[in-house]
Order: C-alpha cells, then structure tokens, then sequence
C-alpha cells in the first residue's frame, strides 16, 4: 500500500504531489495516520538544498501529530487509536553515553533524522511529516495529552521542545527574570514556557509591535534591542537569555544584559556570529552556550507540562496546496507563529 | 617617610626611579616590606596608556611577595614578620552579593586594583609593588607559604590565581581531559594546576618547541593547533579547555575540541574574537566563557596548595633597573615565563 505525500523533487521547483510506498511494520513499530504537522523552517532549508544537496525527492515535517493505526507485536508503550506526536528523531543508536542520558540528539554516532535520513536500520531514506501515514520505532513516538488543541500541537514537537530543552537545562525557576531574544516560531514558545516556570518574561526585539504581541503571549516587559538607554537599564541583570535570533547578528549587546555568572543559549543560529567581546564574558565570567532540540524523555516531559498547563502554539492552519505559498511567506517571517497542515487536505487532489 | 619605586610618567618614555609619600597605617592596614614582584602584561599596557589614560606617574605591580612590617591596632590575622602576598585587588566594597560570596574580583561596585586605581576609602591613587613598601588591608593580604621558593611565588598573586580560578569554578578533577591553550605566564601555570588536580593535561600550540617546554612543566600530551589532523583526532574529547590566548583569535577549532556540554574559558582575550560559529555551540551543547584573576579566598586555597605541592612559577629574576628592557622582551613573548623584580635592587641608585 502506498502513502499520500509531498515532496520537493530538486532545489528550484515548488513542493508538489508525490507517493511513498509504505514501509514494513517491525516489532518494535508504531505505524501513525498523520492529522497534522507543522512547518519549521529547515523544512525549507532541506528542500531548497541550502544545507548541502539532500536526498530527493524530500518529504518534509518533523512536527507530527497523529492516531496510532497499528503497532508491531512487541510494542508495549502504545496501542491503536492512541493521539501520538513525532519529532525531529526517528532513531539512534541507543548505546552512547547520550542515547543513555536519554538526550539522544546528541548521540555520539548521529540520530536519525525524520526526514532526509540514511535509516541505517530499515534501510532507504527516511520521509517526513507532510505526508497520511508514517512508521516509527516506539522509543521515538510521543504521548499527546488529548486534552489540548491538537492542531496546534504540531510545533511543540520540535519549536516547543527546542526551546524548553535550555529553559531546563539551565534550570530556569520561579522569580527568575528570563530575556527571550526574537519573536517566531521559538522565541513565542519561549515565553509561553518561560511564563508558565514562573519567570519574569522580558520580550527582547528590534520590533515594538513584536513587543506588544509578546505581552498578549505572556511576557511581563519588552525590551526593544535598538534603544541603548533600555540596554543600559537592564545590563547585568538576566538569569537566563534564550536567544532564537536565525541570522547572522552581534551577540554582544545581549552578553552585557546577563548577571554574573549566568548563560544565554543560541537554539537558532547555527552559522557564524559577529565578532564576541573577549571581555564580555571575562568581567562576569558569563557564558555564551546553544542548545539542540531536546531528548525523547524530556520531550515527553514538555508534552506532559503542556497538558497540565494547556499549552500550545499559535498557528496558521493551511492545506497541503498551499505549501509553497506558506514557505514564502515564512521567508519573510510573515506568521503568526507557525503554519500547521491539516492532512485531511492531502485527499484533495 | 618615603617610599623607594619605579613609576611611568608618560606613555613613551622608560620607567624610572620615584619617590612615594608612605600612605597611613590604619587600623585594619598591614604594612609589607616588599621583597619580590612579579611582572604581568597588564603593567605594560597600564605605563603605556593602552587601555586608556592612566593616572601618572603609574608605579605597576600586582604580584607582591613581602614580610610585613607593621600591623594596624585591629589587625588579628598578620603578625609582623609574616611572609605574604598582594595580588590585583586591594579594596573592594564588601557589601555586594560577589564580595559577600568571596568572589571581589566581580565586585559589583568596582574592586579598587593594586595600582592605578581610586582609592576610595583613604583618597589619592593606588600604587603597585614596583616600590619597597606597601600598605594593604589586611582582607586583602594573603598569607604565602615558607616552603616554597619565594621569589618564584610572585607570579602566583595573578599569573597564578587567573588559571585556578577557572579550573577550580569549572571542576576539574582526576581524570579530566584538561587543554591548555597557548604556553606563556598564564599557560604555564595552568599546565601545573590541572597536571596537580590529577588532570590529563594537553597543551595546544602552535609551536611544537613549546609543546616540548610544557612536557618539562608536566603536560602529558602535545596537540600542534596548526595541524588538522591531530585537530581532527582530538575531536570532541576535552572536558575543559583553558584558553590564555592574549590576543584575538579564532575560538573555532578549539570549540570543536570539547565534548558535549563541556566549556572553553577565556582568561586572556578581552577584546574581539573572530567570529564564533553558533552551530559549534549548538551542536554538542558546548559553553564558550571567561574568567576574570579570582577572589581572596580561593587566592589563599590556591597559595595553600602550592605549599602542599611544591608549585612555583618559572621565573627569570631581573633588577629593577632592567625594568624597560623586561618589557621590551615581554612584547616579543621572550621570556619563560614571568620576570620577577628583585626589589632589593631598588637600593643600587
């Protein structure tokens, strides 16, 4: 039988229709009818081949929302009709130290991506989200609480956790004051997690509308990057920077609003920065650090904070058929805060 | 009564002789004949003016070793006769939450340094231990063991606090994989820390004469930072770096160095690196900080574990009526690996 999907067929055309024959349903497997999956921009850099040439054609999506449809003979964690999510992992090697810290995103021999992966496993190219049905190793599938809105799950499973990984990590607490720097798809998740630990939230951006919209999102106070006298009032005087800036930037400004001895984490830009101030981080042993996505247990533990706590993330909900125009728009960072597809549409052909 | 010093009286000019007026002896104040003190970049750039207009005449020196002198009505800690050290800090506000946690030299209203500095309790300028005679407070005296080489002892007020500090804040114990980068007055003593906390300690250079040096001061091991591959075997393997690079530099083929989670500290680079690839961090969760000298209290652990272990710097005694030409070959980096003043040579006018 064969699986619904849209692909990208090289680096200059639009994604368009495409089928996928289903792979084999193994012991250990949970097979997922898709309902939703979300849009995250390295769908877009896979795609386009701005991270090297991929593997096409490429089905994108690794924010999955879906029903357990069936499940191998040795699958004890779900059974059928279950609301599952899966993320930006589909396997590792479970035998490194990582892997058995439970934060297999940094395993030692390199996890399995969702999509445009070797499956060193099952062989062939793993395939994404933008697509009816997926199989998945057990291990990888999350629980979904059935009580948030389910559509707007989708981007808790790789914007949700990559930005609530460092917020625990660095063990972000109740009183502390929390700077989350750029307003998109992370940086909206950061002040909805960051809110609800108990911080005091502070919406840092170039922008005051972003500003505004941040407030309704939970953050306590904005502080607009471009004006020095806001700078000057809040230097050295955050516990914790989430910095979700994508681009090329001076981190600098940013370092000098940090407190003695404290962190800001980079979950967006993975390419070089400006120049660092030696300095910057020497007069109050600060610390410059990043951060990448998050592990299958602690995913499990944000999905499960965000049931308790109703969480979710602001989307745009489009039809398959509209992806291209989607990624257009996200290229000009016009979302308000994540695109989610409904599956549902694939059957509109 | 006067004092005997050496001072810069312009940002051209040598150095040449000075006489001071003897600051009063207050209650809490120690007086310390001073024997030995040891020369640090830090008094180049002050005498020339790199780091701004300093207050000249400037009489530099912030790694005194002396006996005490006198000691003020309330003192209780020094007796006269006692040997002793003074490091760059000689005031601080006491008050703040770092002085409180015995870290002064991140005073949050500004430590008050050796020489060059405000003196905001007794008024005038601070003058450093190019000079027979200081009086200190004695919170900022440290007490220095009779059983090692004492004029070798000198370099351990800044040289050697700046590369403790760091490797104690970040725990290395026995065991660790310790890299220390770049082989100078800091580099030195950080090989005879971490080899001493039990560390398996690397030096990284680019120069493979000075690789061989650092195995005579106890490192196990020499990684050549100019040749990829031995960059490449050493990959992801340090569980601490120790960066004593005085100049700006590219931090990226070290960052790439450290296993997941681990930090590179910067003890010597205040100004601008080249710019940091943001993926480095993000990748493996690596920290990129810095670390300023070290507080009173781990000054005395750090003295006191020298006594236990017999650590000394490597020194070149000179006259302080060589004080120019010391400089001249500091600047070429010709020195293994502080000079240090015989400060009885301040009597051969």
């Amino acid at each position: 039988m064969n699986t619904k999907a849209y692909a990208a067929f090289n680096d200059a055309d639009p994604l368009g229709p495409h089928t996928i024959k289903r792979r084999h349903i193994h012991a250990n497997d949970v097979a997922i009818d898709i309902e939703y999956c979300g849009v995250c921009h390295s769908d877009i850099h896979t795609a386009k081949g701005d991270w090297g040439r991929p593997n096409y054609p490429v089905v994108p999506g690794h924010e999955i929302i879906g029903r357990v449809k069936e499940v191998g003979a040795d699958v004890t964690k779900f059974k059928v009709g279950d609301l599952v999510g899966v993320g930006c992992m589909v396997e590792s090697c479970k035998e490194c130290d990582p892997c058995n810290h439970g934060i297999e995103q940094y395993c030692e021999n390199g996890f399995t991506g969702t999509y445009n992966s070797k499956n060193s496993k099952h062989g062939g190219i793993t395939y994404g989200g933008y697509s009816d049905y997926i199989v998945v190793e057990e291990d990888f599938v999350l629980n979904v609480p059935e009580n948030i809105d389910v559509k707007a799950a989708a981007p808790l499973l790789c914007a949700g956790i990559t930005t609530w990984s460092p917020l625990r990590h660095w063990n972000v607490k109740a009183g502390d004051k929390v700077g989350v720097i750029g307003l998109g798809g992370l940086g909206h998740m950061g002040v909805k997690f960051a809110k609800a630990m108990g911080a005091h939230v502070v919406m840092i951006t170039t922008s005051a509308s972003k500003g505004e919209d941040a407030k309704q999102l939970g953050a306590d106070e904005v502080l607009i990057s471009t004006d020095s006298d806001q700078l000057k009032a809040h230097k050295n005087s955050f516990d914790f920077l989430l910095n979700t800036i994508p681009v090329k930037h001076d981190v600098n400004p940013y370092l000098n609003l940090l407190k003695l001895d404290k962190t800001m984490c980079l979950v967006g830009a993975i390419e070089p920065l400006e120049a660092v101030d030696g300095g910057n981080l020497i007069m109050k042993r600060k610390n410059l650090a990043g951060s990448l996505i998050g592990g299958i247990k602690e995913t499990q533990e944000m999905l499960d904070f965000c049931g308790e706590h109703n969480i979710v993330s602001d989307i745009e909900m489009i039809d398959i058929q509209n992806i291209n125009t989607a990624y257009e728009r996200m290229m000009k960072s016009d979302v308000k805060y994540r695109f989610v597809i409904d599956i549902k549409s694939l059957n509109n052909a």
